[in-house]
C-alpha cells in the first residue's frame, strides 16, 4: 500500500542505520520490524509480488526457521552463483522501474552498486528518509542515554592528540574537512562512550574536522556540562545532531572534504557532493583505532585475566550444578556466566549478543536463545558459548565448546580439528606485508584435509572498550588488501557445524606484536589474550601432531598460572585437573 | 648517440620480443646484447646520465655479478619500497621529456602503465621497431627453422575442435575475430611445434581467427608441403609472417576484434585501435592450455617416468663418480642428466636452461654454470640441480638438492625446512575457488615459524611439451583471482638460499584432481606426477611431525616401486637403500 501510494516497483530496506552500525538502536531495526528475521547481516527487499531476505551461510538454518510462515523467501549469499539483490532486481524489475530505498539508512557505496545494476533497466532510485513512519506507528525515537569520558588512564591518547594526527591525515589528502559518522569512530577519536546500542558503547552523533574545529553533533541532553567542559579543553564544540544537515549545507562551496562512501550514508553524502568535493576514502580513523596503543593492550590483558576469572568459575559452577543434577538452560548458563562478569573491576557488561548453544544448536554458528524454547543442558554431548565483556580498559571475545558428558566419535573429531585449526593460527609467524587472506588458509587446512569447512570468517578486529566487531584487518578467503600490523587485535575462530547434531567452535583473541628484523624481513606474531583452558577430554589424540599438543600443554599450563591465585581452592584444584598435560 | 639523434631523454629496453616470450630468439636478446644480464626478467632504462637494470629477488646476486664493471646500476623489485622504471622515469625526468620504446618489443600493457606514469611530466613515448638496429650491427636475423605437427595421438584433441571452441568464446565476448602473438597459444591452438626459441619447443608466428577461418603467419619456407596439407585440413591458412600487419590493416573498420593487452606488442595494439574496436581481455586460450586433457595428463605420467629413470641414473652415476675421485664440473653433471633425458623414446632436449650449482652458487636461485667457471663437486655439502626436458608427449621441471658429503647443521637444517614447505602442498586438500595464493602460505609456514624465507614464488604452470612456465595460474603471496581447477598442472618448489654458503629448493610437479563433493563443497586435491627419491639422510627429524614423515616414506616407496623395474640391479639395489623408510 505505501509502495502503491508512492509508485515504487521495489522497495529495498537495508539492515542499517545512518551511521552504519552493526548492532542497532531499535529506532533502526526495520528489517526485524518487518521481516521478523534477527539476524545482524541481510537485506530485505519487496516487489509488487515477492518478499525477501537476502544474508549469509552464518545465518541459513536461523533465517528459514525465522521466516517459516511467512511470505519472506531467503537468498542465500556467499555461496556458488549467489545473485545479491541489485542483480536480482535487475532481472526482475521492468524497464523504468522505481525503486525506493531510505537514503539514511544505506550506504553511498551500496546505493550506488543497486544504482549501477538497475542502470540498464534506465530505472530511478526514490530516496526518502524514513519512510517505513508511514506504517510503523509505535516506531522508537531517537535513544536520549548521556555520553560519558574515558579517561586517558583507559585510552592512552588525548582526543586532542588524536585530532592532531587526523588533521595531518585529512592535510595529506589533499582536503580541509572530514566527516565521520561511523558511532565507534567518534567516540574513539573523542576519548567518549554511551550507552545508546546495545553492546556497543557509542552514542548517535557525527563528527566534522577541519583544520581548528572539531566538533561533535548529538542529541541536547545527552552531554552533561562536564562533559562538554573537558570535550571544549580537548578542542572540541558540541551541537545538536539535527543541525548537522544544516551545517553540511553551509559549508564554503569547493571545500574540500573527506568522506568514506563505505560507511556514509546515501542521504548525506548526496548532499556533500551538490556542495563540495568530496574525496571518497576509508576514514584514516579505521586504522588508527585498529592498531592498539601500549595503554590499550595493556588494558586488554588486564581485561582478558578478569574474563578468564569469571569463566572459570562459570565453567566449575557448570560442572558442579550438573553433577548435581540441576536443571539448566541454555539461557540460565548464558546468563549465569553475564553475571560472573559483573565482578569484575570495571565491568560494563556483554560485549555482544551471547550465543549459548546445546547440542543441535550449535550447528547455527549465531544462534542466540529464546528464553521461552531454550535447551536444558544434557550430560552428554558438546555445549557451544560465545560470550564476551567490556571493561573500561578492554573489550572481550571468547568461544568454548566443553562436554557435558559422553560424545560421539563424530564430536571428537570436529573438536579436534577445529582446535587444529586455531592453533595453526595463535603459532603462526608471518612477514610484514601479510594479509589476513594468507593467514586464513593455515587455519583452514587441517579441516580441509578431512574434507571439512566452515562457512564464516576466521577472526575479525575488535575494539578496545568498543565494537567487539571491527576493521580494517580480518581473516577470512575473500581477498583484502590490509596489512596485519604491531597492535591489531584479531579473533581466530574456526568451527565445524553439522546440522541438526552438534557445533564446535574454538575462539581466542590475538594481539599481534613485531617479533624481530633479520635478512628476510620484518617478523610479526601473535599473543594469545584469551585466559580460559581449552578442555582436552575430548580430543582424538592420534589426529594431532606433537608440536599441537605441545603448544595445547604450554597454553592450559599458563592459563592455569595466572589465573588459579584469582580461584578460590576447590575452583583451583579442579582447574588444574582440567589443564593437566595430554601425553601422546 | 643513438639518443642524441632521435631527441630522446630516455631509451627504455625491455626484455621481451614481440610475441611476449620469457625465452628469446638470438635476435631479440637486446636487454642482454646491451647490459651483459643473462636473466630471463629485467628492463634496462638508459638515460642521458644514467642506465639502469630493473630486476626482481631471483636475480639480485647474478645481476651484480654481471654488471660488475660496466655503469649498470641494479634496482631491485619486488623489495619494500621498491620503485619501478616508470615511476623512477617519472621523478628522474623532467617535464616534456621524450622516451624512446621499440614499439614491438614492448606489450600494450607495459607501455600504457608507462604512459601513465609519465602524464604528469608531459612526456612523449617515441615508439620506433627495432632501434638499436642502427648500432647492433651483426644482430641476428628472424629463426627459421622448420615447424612440425603434434599428433593427436599427444595433443589428444585435434586444432579443428580447439578452433570451434575459441570461436564459440569469440562470440560470448560479443566479437569476430581473435588475434593471438604468444607463441605457445598458437602452437598449442593448432597443434604444432617449432624450433625456433631455445627451450621453448615454438615457432615465431602470428595467428588471426574469425567466425570461419584461422591464419597462421608464419616466415615462408619454414611449413612444408606436408604441413600446410594438414593445417588445411584442420581448417587453418598459412601466410607470410610479414604480411601480418597488412592483413590487419586490411580488416573491416570496426571489426570487433579480441587482443589481450598483457601480451600483444605495443605496436600492433596500437594498429588494431587505429581501425577495429578492440576487447581487451585475457586470452580464452591461455585458460583453455592450462587445463590438460586426459591424453595430455597420461603424457605427463609417461614424462615424469621416463624423467625418473633418467634422474636415478644420473644420481647414481654421480655417487659412483664421487666414490672414485672422478673431477666433475656443475656443467660435466647438469650435461651427463641432459644425455641421460636423450634416451627415452621422444625425448626432445632440455626444457630449459638447467641450474646446477654446487655449494655457494646454488644460494642464486637462478644460476646457471659457465663451463669455464664452473665449480667442481667436492665430496661434501649441498648440490643442486634444476633441470627439466622435453618429451613428445609432456615437459618435466624438476629440482633436487642432494648431499655429496657431510653437512653444516644450518644445512641440514634449511633441507629439512624447505621439504617441510613442499610436501604441505603436496598433500594439500582445497575447495573450488581457491587461489595459488591461498595456497602458498602453506608451503611458507614451516619456514616462516623458523623466520627464514624465499624470494620468489612456489610454484608456475607448466605447458604440454611447450613452455616449462606458462599460466594463468600460479602459487604465489601477490594475489591472482584464478581458481586452481583440475586438470592444472603446477610446480611446488620452496627453496632457502644462503648467500656466500649454500642454497636448498625441492621441487615436485602436481597435477590438480578433482577428489569428491560433499556438504561443505567440490573438494581437489594434488597428485605428483614427480618420480626422483628425496634423499632422506640430510633430515632433521627432530624439526619434523610424524605426518610429514609418513607423507616422505609413501613418496619414496612410489618412486621405488615404479622405476626399479626399469633400472640395473646395481642401480636398484641402491635405489632401494636411498629410499629406505625413515624411523623416527
Amino acid at each position: 500500500m505505501l509502495m502503491q501510494k508512492a509508485g515504487w516497483d521495489a522497495a529495498v530496506i537495508s539492515g542499517t542505520d545512518p551511521h552504519g552500525s552493526e548492532y542497532l538502536p531499535e529506532r533502526w531495526q526495520q528489517r526485524k520490524w518487518i521481516s521478523g528475521f534477527t539476524g545482524s547481516y541481510g537485506t530485505v527487499v519487496i516487489t509488487r509480488d515477492h518478499a525477501g531476505l537476502w544474508t549469509d551461510t552464518r545465518y541459513f538454518i536461523q533465517s528459514r526457521k525465522e521466516l517459516e510462515g511467512t511470505e519472506f523467501e531467503l537468498h542465500p549469499l556467499r555461496v556458488p552463483k549467489a545473485v545479491d539483490y541489485p542483480e536480482w532486481l535487475a532481472t526482475n524489475l521492468t524497464t523504468g522501474a522505481i525503486v525506493g530505498i531510505d537514503g539514511e539508512c544505506v550506504t553511498y557505496r551500496d546505493a550506488e552498486r543497486l544504482r549501477k545494476a538497475l542502470k540498464g533497466l534506465d530505472a530511478t532510485l526514490d530516496s526518502r528518509a524514513s519512510f517505513l513512519n508511514a506504517i510503523w506507528n509505535d516506531r522508537p525515537g531517537l535513544p536520549l542515554n548521556p555520553v560519558f569520558i574515558l579517561e586517558e588512564k583507559y585510552s592512552g591518547k588525548a582526543a586532542r592528540e588524536k585530532l592532531e594526527h587526523l588533521r595531518q591525515q585529512i592535510k595529506e589528502e589533499g582536503c580541509s574537512h572530514i566527516v565521520l559518522n561511523s558511532l565507534d569512530q567518534i567516540a574513539w577519536l573523542f576519548n567518549l562512550r554511551g550507552h545508546d546500542i546495545p553492546f556497543n558503547p557509542v552514542a548517535v552523533s557525527y563528527a566534522l574536522i577541519d583544520e581548528k574545529n572539531a566538533t561533535f553533533f548529538i542529541t541536547p541532553g545527552k552531554v552533561s556540562e562536564n562533559v562538554i567542559q573537558i570535550l571544549r579543553e580537548q578542542g572540541i564544540s558540541v551541537m545538536p545532531y539535527d543541525s548537522f544537515p544544516v551545517v553540511l549545507q553551509s559549508l564554503p562551496p569547493q571545500t574540500r572534504i573527506m568522506a568514506d562512501g563505505n560507511t556514509l550514508n546515501y542521504s548525506t553524502f548526496q548532499a556533500l557532493i551538490a556542495n563540495c568535493t568530496v574525496q571518497d576514502v576509508q576514514s584514516p580513523v579505521i586504522l588508527d583505532k585498529a592498531i592498539k596503543n601500549s595503554v590499550e593492550t595493556n588494558g586488554f590483558r588486564k581485561a582478558y585475566l578478569n574474563d578468564g576469572i569469571a569463566l572459570e568459575r562459570f565453567f566449575f559452577w557448570l560442572v558442579r550444578s550438573l553433577e548435581k543434577d540441576i536443571v539448566l538452560t541454555e539461557t540460565d548458563a548464558a546468563k549465569k556466566l553475564s553475571w560472573m562478569r559483573t565482578l569484575a573491576e570495571g565491568a560494563m557488561g556483554d560485549s555482544f549478543q551471547y550465543i549459548s548453544a546445546y547440542g543441535p544448536n550449535a550447528s547455527l554458528p549465531h544462534y542466540a536463545p529464546n528464553p521461552k524454547t531454550a535447551l536444558s543442558l544434557l550430560k552428554k554431548g558438546l555445549y557451544l558459548i560465545d560470550s564476551g565483556g567490556h571493561y573500561l580498559y578492554g573489550t572481550t571475545d571468547i568461544t568454548r565448546t566443553v562436554p557435558l558428558g559422553p560424545l560421539t566419535q563424530a564430536e571428537r573429531q570436529d573438536y579436534t580439528l577445529a582446535l587444529k585449526g586455531m592453533i595453526a593460527l595463535s603459532r603462526a609467524v608471518f612477514l610484514k606485508g601479510t594479509k589476513g587472506t594468507h593467514l586464513d588458509m593455515l587455519v583452514r587446512d587441517p579441516l580441509w584435509r578431512h574434507r571439512i569447512n566452515y562457512g564464516h570468517g576466521t577472526g575479525h578486529g575488535t575494539g578496545h572498550f568498543l565494537c567487539v566487531h571491527e576493521g580494517p584487518q580480518d581473516i577470512r578467503m575473500t581477498w583484502r588488501d590490509q596489512d596485519l600490523l604491531p597492535g591489531m587485535i584479531t579473533s581466530n575462530e574456526p568451527g565445524i557445524y553439522r546440522e541438526g547434531s552438534h557445533g564446535v567452535r574454538h575462539e581466542n583473541v590475538l594481539l599481534c606484536n613485531l617479533l624481530e628484523e633479520n635478512e628476510f624481513g620484518i617478523w610479526l606474531g601473535f599473543e594469545t589474550l584469551t585466559l580460559c583452558h581449552i578442555d582436552t577430554s575430548p580430543l582424538l589424540i592420534s589426529l594431532m601432531e606433537p608440536s599441537e599438543v605441545e603448544w595445547l600443554n604450554a597454553y592450559n599450563r599458563s592459563v592455569y598460572t595466572k589465573l588459579a591465585p584469582f580461584l578460590t581452592y576447590d575452583e583451583s584444584v579442579w582447574l588444574e585437573k582440567k589443564t593437566a598435560p595430554v601425553v601422546m
